[in-house]
């Protein structure tokens, strides 16, 4: 049987696109449901919820919170919730969840990435499968599933050096 | 902490090359190792084995019980094992793992594709995405993962009208 | 002020598609409208002519001489003609251009491709963009435009294990 | 027999590639040898010159005139010359070419981009098949080859409305 996955998009690196007059990768469309066309979906259903489309650093704190509160909203409605969220403030949103909310009532598994899904080399697609996965698979709880890892929240930093995320505390 | 895992390939339509002069699709090189390349692996040292590399229409039934032999011992050594398999009898090896070995000393997870890696437009790099993610999470065990989807063995059959693996029994 | 450019498909490797029941590759749909949407195209107008869609090892001396015909009218309304062909027998049509015809009202030029557009890794796009830039740029005649390579019939050949076409008595 | 063309790379978003830790394009690395050996170069034997890798935009008058003058020696000693630049201020270089050498003694054609290689969806790939067709068929002079179309020098100008470059004068 299918489950049924809320999807919030928050903007962020993986979906920037170029903009051939200046020059430059910002969010101003969102690539999600492009993304989305190329993968198989079998076990899940999809709803999107297109909250805001931002670099997580001009995110404010009533950003985060609002955040959060969808998503856990959203954990009560649904079989699990993916966040699509800018890496450098993804982790204030996880903690902002865990904060407000404790175990949420269904999974949420945030997920971003190093690089934009418009490059011919990027993480975008590969931490979009994860996090579609991860979200079928884990207990009640809030996570960021990347790179072939899922981290459990709190205590999950972003290693600026090693481009990916960590559990604090942790070594290389 | 980063899991050990064991990857077995056996060839099948994800990992099948174009041949020019024939101009036919075939199993002659592994593409494995490009795959495993353009992925970000944080959570796991991957050990690559190289069993066979046949379309799997044309295994034999020794070939499947030295899949299903090699996996157990491999999934006692290591913290999961995945299976590159062609989609055609993929179940039969699947089901022979657990005939042969019950539950493995760790998840065993098996992984194909409908489309060549080598096709622009594949499943080919979702579903290896999928089965490095799944073989972190699920208890020890025998599954399929692709399609955004993990089933456990035994009781799962290739749908071929769905093109896509499903439980024996299962409505569309 | 843009050319006007006749593009007459017949099939051939460049536009073979995947089946994934069968497993194969073979001529079912054209891909050449996809092909022409990712190009920008300022110079020209093209107008699409599908003619036929066959592997050339399968064109009878008939179909050899509807493409010569069809690509002789066209030139003559037109401010130039590409024919996309395969491989294998794209030397006999373009000889019977020749044959039938002499020297065409407007430059007539054939392509394809080793590997199917289809593949990650293709001479496709290559190929049509170079036939769709020198048509524009040589005067009328008969021609091959593969390979970063403009080669004038009669007298082409196509070279199997370099794998291009080249002139009857060029050396390596 | 193949003709031996002189290839300079200037810079410009066409080799722009991206900066994970600032998450932005600019102008590090040459990724014209990644693009070159994507194609299937047969007419041509090509000698790399890596003469500046930069924004157009911050391009000096003594940067054009280096640009012209190394592009019109290369001409003398070569059957072509190929000049990767930006956009934005390759006509000034084009227009230096004419106005210091004439009529170089084999043809000059410049080419760019208006979306970084690195972008999957990218006009690099095609534009730079173009010129290095294009600098096999035109007569000598100084050219832009970019879009399937090739512009002589002089009164080239970038139209940016239309994203590409137009004669001056020439309407929509």
């Amino acid at each position: 049987m299918k489950r049924r996955i809320a999807l919030i998009s928050t903007g962020g690196t993986i979906e920037k696109t170029y903009d051939e007059l200046r020059g430059v990768l910002s969010n101003q469309v969102s690539v999600l449901d492009i993304m989305l066309a190329s993968l198989e979906l079998r076990g899940v259903d999809v709803d999107r919820v297109q909250l805001m489309n931002k670099d997580s650093l001009e995110m404010s704190p009533e950003d985060h919170t609002l955040i959060a509160e969808t998503a856990g909203r959203l954990a009560a409605t649904h079989d699990g919730v993916v966040v699509v969220h800018g890496t450098d403030r993804l982790a204030v949103s996880g903690d902002r969840v865990v904060a407000l909310i404790g175990t949420p009532a269904s999974p949420i598994v945030f997920t971003g990435a190093m690089r934009p899904w418009e490059l011919r080399a990027s993480d975008a697609l590969q931490n979009l499968t994860e996090a579609l996965l991860a979200v079928q698979l884990v207990p009640p709880g809030v996570y960021v599933a990347m790179h072939s890892q899922v981290l459990q929240f709190p205590g999950v930093i972003k290693d600026l050096e090693r481009r990916t995320f960590v559990k604090a505390g942790d070594g290389p």
